[in-house]
């Protein structure tokens, strides 16, 4: 083969098939005869061929790989006509919720450049998005319900790394990237398999804690938030590895540092601000400050991204409701690397942070039994968007309050308490 | 961008461009606000984008490329578990199938390595190719019935560039083999849009004139071959550019040399001998000799690739059968150049070719309104496979017979006669 990515030579190719080997072994614990899916960006490519490597190796049934190509998104920005912006592969996205609800698995990997739309007009770039969004459902809810097993893992593609180390030359950006990459994933260990079975047990002692209380609600405060997030009825914390509803234990998010539950969607009062840029489909939204009233967003301003910002909320009327909220300490491994990645995977893991949009069933106690109505009537909010945004830093003091209204200490100065 | 194939730099940029332009605008007659879906080796991303640029600067409505990698296709044969082989992704065909019903266009870009599994099991590569076959079946349907604008063009893939030049260093290789592509495919000349016209109005001319004749049957006579192929009943030749149900006027295939129609699938008599290798899927079958009886091939022989040449026979009962019958002078540009291609979009446009499996429906007389019943009753094949292989040299004649008996020359030593 002749076809290698420049950036192929800055990245250590044996923890790249470590990578590859705990996606498909801890990421999606893939079965035999389970077919997959995946999709990649195309500078992914070397990824994704060990990916396809480990996953036969395994008994994969069939491996499909989706690429997408920055050149070829922008080439709609660039030359596309203005009817273009409101198309979107709904045939494609049909295909992949028909085959998910037969049972393939799906492995995202992300590395998009975070800031590839930045300089297109908001306008199309919102319409592209919503429709997009809208025609993506079907196959979004079998991976919000977690009907499956499904897994995200990152590659360090060479615009990513160079919006993280602007002062780095390419080859360098790239292997700084792909240094934080392997660390944040726990493979540049000597066995990656043990250290994710402990760092799950980890997780799952927090959760079992926050499942023990059952707080009504959290209490946020910090410069700039004052922010009151009900919990929904029945809610349930998860973290780590899960069980999806076909019964495989995987582990979707890698790296993953949070503990997780679903807000009440009617339930959040306040205003609360950002503490990371958020990367939203590449378009930067900077210093998000957000009031809610009823659980809904009544007023949104970023110093950098608000036009995009205000088009995501008017996606739907669950666009501007929490759907998730999650605490991860500032001592985090990704906190402490000091790095901002741009990348909600990696950002959101460095902090406490919220979700615009459609909630996790998983996160209710007996959530796989639930019919849509019971969620909704518990609390659980419903969107075409799920979006974390990052409100969590070493300033910020969670506090538990029960139902009687006493209150817990969660977290203090950004540390569990 | 970083990412760029090393092949690049053997490739005329300028011509490139030119190709994706004539793909766009000669082979598709994109027209605005039509989708359009390119699938392609994963090494033609450069083409891709200008494929890309070009349809939207056509009025494309969305833009959606598949890529296939070729170290992930070997992949399964190294490492998957024998279930794997049966698998396909019938989901996407079916996806595929559903846009082309609604209008949506679609390219390929050929260029994979013809060589690619000719090591690999060839139990397991009939296996693959059955299963792909059968999901891909609704997809290839609306191709082969001309309900849509279709086209394909080339890529010079170093791996495809490496068989036909073996002698030469890799970027020599690919040089060599992207002039040859770009040559073939009308694109070296200033104004390729006006030779593309003078093309078709050439091809036009012999079409006209084999419709005028009706023959009954053509009668080829070589090395090796003596054989009477029946022509469907109402049988229309084709040739360049030609109008898909949709009503669009498009150039398939790029290049072409070759004016075409539909045999009576019950009346092919005798043997011929192919006399250039066919490279089916990964796989070279050479020296084919097969015996028809009935329309049927009662006996296949090969000296190389015999063992995937029955398995292809055995697909279904149409593989045994012809699906088209193709003239091309021995003196075509694609002939002269010498170069074997190993690719039957090129080598088929070297020679008179004949075609295993399903018919074209647009080669009979208001085929377009024709039923599969009737297409059935005047003798067009049906079957998941349409494979053309070459029967054509300098020592091959052909005469027209016609409904009475009377012989027309056709060709004389590989020349229109």
């Amino acid at each position: 083969m002749n076809f290698m990515p420049q950036s192929q030579t800055s990245v250590d190719p044996v923890k790249l098939e470590k990578l590859a080997e705990v996606a498909v072994k801890v990421g999606l614990q893939l079965q035999t005869g389970q077919d997959l899916v995946i999709t990649a960006p195309v500078v992914a490519l070397p990824l994704v061929r060990l990916i396809t490597k480990h996953a036969y190796m395994a008994g994969a049934g069939l491996v499909t790989a989706f690429y997408s190509d920055e050149e070829s998104t922008l080439a709609r920005y660039r030359y596309g006509s203005d009817q273009s912006f409101d198309r979107a592969s709904d045939w494609l996205y049909d295909g992949m919720a028909k085959t998910y609800a037969k049972g393939t698995a799906r492995l995202a990997v992300s590395g998009d450049n975070p800031m590839l739309l930045s300089e297109q007009d908001p306008a199309k770039v919102g319409r592209a998005n919503r429709a997009n969004s809208a025609a993506y459902k079907p196959a979004l809810e079998k991976i919000s319900n977690f009907d499956i097993n499904w897994n995200i893992v990152s590659y360090p593609n060479p615009s990513w790394a160079a919006l993280v180390f602007p002062d780095d030359p390419d080859a360098i950006a790239v292997a700084k990237l792909a240094k934080a990459i392997f660390a944040a994933s726990r493979v540049d260990v000597e066995d990656p398999i043990a250290a994710w079975a402990e760092h799950n047990a980890n997780l799952a002692k927090r959760s079992h804690w926050l499942n023990g209380e059952r707080f009504a609600s959290l209490h946020f405060t910090g410069p700039g938030t004052d922010l009151t997030v009900g919990l929904a009825d029945g809610h349930e914390w998860h973290g780590g590895s899960s069980t999806a509803k076909n019964g495989i234990t995987c582990n979707p998010n890698i790296p993953t540092e949070e503990v997780f539950t679903t807000p009440h969607a009617l339930k959040v009062e306040g205003h609360v601000s950002s503490t990371k840029p958020l990367s939203h489909q590449g378009t930067l939204i900077d210093d998000i400050r957000v009031r809610f009233e009823g659980g809904r967003i009544v007023e949104a301003k970023a110093s950098r991204g608000e036009e995009v910002l205000n088009k995501v909320l008017d996606t739907d009327e669950g666009a501007r409701r929490l759907g998730e909220v999650a605490l991860v300490p500032h001592s985090s491994p990704i906190s402490v690397s000091g790095i901002l990645f741009y990348n909600t995977l990696f950002d959101e893991n460095a902090s406490c942070h919220i979700a615009l949009g459609q909630c996790y069933s998983k996160c209710f106690v007996n959530g796989a039994s639930l019919t849509q109505e019971q969620i909704k009537a518990q609390g659980g909010n419903s969107s075409l968007i799920h979006i974390d945004w990052m409100i969590g830093s070493g300033q910020v003091d969670i506090d538990g309050i029960r139902p009687d209204g006493s209150r817990v200490p969660v977290m203090r100065q950004g540390e569990w308490a």
